[in-house]
C-alpha cells in the first residue's frame, strides 16, 4: 500500500515537472541576438536616417499582438517630386522606393527597440506609385524597396507585396508605401 | 518515510493550485465597463448612424482572432460627391472623411454588441481619397477620421495610416476608408 | 492518515489528467476533411489554373500565425487590357476580377497544401479595379471576386472588402486583388 501511494505521488510529481517545464519552454524567448540586418547594412554602407516625424494625427506604427503594422512612408529625405512616367523615370522611381524602404527600417529599428532579432518575417508590403495614367511598371519601381528588404532580411525579407498605381500622393512624392512585419514575441 | 510522501502529495497540491490559478486568470475578461467613448460621442452632441448595409456581395466587418477588419466605408448620409481638389474643398473633404469615420463608428459599434470596451487600439487606417491628379493634400483630408478617432478613444485611438490619392470612387464618393481594429478578446 | 494521503494523491492524479486532456484537446487538429470547396468548383465546371509566378522580388504569400496574407494578383491568363469604364465594360471587369478570383484560389490552394478544409474564413478583399476617372461602379466589378469567393466557401467566403479605382496598374490589367485569409491554425 505504502509502495503503491509512493509511486502514485512519485508519477505526479513527475507528470508536474515536465508541464512545468512545457510551459518555460514554451513561454522563453529565443535569446540569440541576430547580427545580420546590422552586419549587411553596414557591409551595404548604408546608415538609417532619423526616423520621421508623421505628418499628421496618427502614428507611424502600431503593434497588435506579434504584428507590427507601419503607416505608409515616402522617402524621409526629400527627392524628385512627381509621377512615374511622366516626371520621373522607372529608375528614378526604383530609387525613391529603396529609400522609402531605408525609412521604413528606420521606423521599424526603433520599433523594435533596435534589436534586429525581433524581426521575424516581413510579412505583406503595399507600394502605391504615384503613376501617369498610362504607366504600368509599377512592380519595376517597387522592387526597389522588395530587393532591399531580402538584402537586408535574406528569407525574412521575402513578402507578399501588391504594387498599384495611384492618382496622386501627399505632397506629390513618387511613392507610398506601407507594411505589415511579424515580430517574433 | 510517511512524512515524505505527506510532504510531497501536499507539494503536487500546491503547483497544481498555481496552475489552475494561472490558467483561470489568463482567461478572464477583464470586465471592467469603459463608458468612455460613449461619454465621450454623448459630450460631442454626436449621434451615430445607422449601420449601413453593403452594396454588394460582401459584410461590413470580419473578426479574426482580435483583429477586426472593416470594409471600406463612405460616409453613411449622402454628401457631396467629386474629387477633392477639384470638386471639393480641403475642408469638405474633411468633413467627408470625418461622417465616414462616424459611419465606421457605427459599424464598430455593432461589431462589439455596443460594448465600447471592448475597443483595445485602433490598428490602422488606410484612408483613399478621391483626387484631382494635382491634388497633394491627402493627409489633411483623411484626419478628419484620424481626428474623431482620437476624439472618441484618446490613446487608444492613435493608429498607424496611409492617406493616398484615388483615380475613382464607387458612386464618385470623395473618400473610402478601410480600418483594422484590435479587440480585447 | 493513510486515507487522506491516498485521496489527496487521487485527487491530484485526476485533476492531473483533466489538465492534460485539455491540453490534448486544445491542441488535436481538426481532422474532418471538407471537400465542399472541391466539389463545388467541380460543380461549376472550374478548373483551377496553375499557380502563376511572382513577377517581381516578391513571393505570392506569406503566412503569419492563421493569417495568410495573398500578394496582389491580376487574372492567371491573359486577357483585355485596359482601364474599366474607357477600355472594358462593367461586364467585362466583371469576368477579369472572376478570372483573377481563380488564380487566387489556385495560389490558396497551393498555400493550404490542397486542403481545403483548412480553410476558416475569407477574411479581407482588397479590389483594385483600373478606372478611368469617370468609372464609379468599382463594386460591380469586384463582385466577380466575391461572388466566387461566396460560391466556393458558403459562408466562410463572406469578406470584408474595399473596391477602389486605381489611376494604372501593372502591365495594364483591368483589376489587382489582395486578399487575408483566416486558416485553421
Amino acid at each position: 500500500m505504502k509502495t503503491s501511494q509512493n509511486l502514485l505521488a512519485l508519477f505526479n510529481t513527475a507528470v508536474l515537472f515536465t508541464l512545468i517545464l512545457y510551459f518555460v519552454s514554451c513561454q522563453a524567448k529565443t535569446q540569440t541576438q541576430d547580427d545580420g540586418p546590422a552586419k549587411r547594412l553596414r557591409d551595404m554602407g548604408v546608415e538609417l536616417p532619423e526616423m520621421s516625424a508623421p505628418v499628421a494625427n496618427y502614428v507611424k506604427y502600431v503593434k497588435t499582438g506579434n504584428l507590427l503594422f507601419l503607416s505608409g512612408h515616402g522617402a524621409c529625405e526629400e527627392g524628385k517630386p512627381g509621377k512615374v512616367g511622366s516626371d520621373l523615370t522607372i529608375e528614378e522611381g526604383y530609387e525613391a522606393a529603396r529609400l522609402t524602404g531605408l525609412c521604413m527600417l528606420s521606423t521599424l529599428h526603433h520599433a523594435v527597440d533596435g534589436d534586429w532579432s525581433r524581426v521575424k518575417q516581413i510579412v505583406k508590403v503595399l507600394g502605391m506609385v504615384n503613376s501617369s495614367p498610362d504607366f504600368y511598371e509599377q512592380p519595376k519601381v517597387v522592387n526597389g524597396c522588395s530587393d532591399l528588404m531580402v538584402e537586408v532580411f535574406g528569407e525574412k525579407g521575402k513578402h507578399a507585396r501588391a504594387a498599384v498605381g495611384m492618382a496622386s500622393l501627399p505632397g506629390n512624392i513618387p511613392i507610398e508605401i506601407e507594411m505589415i512585419v511579424e515580430l517574433t514575441e
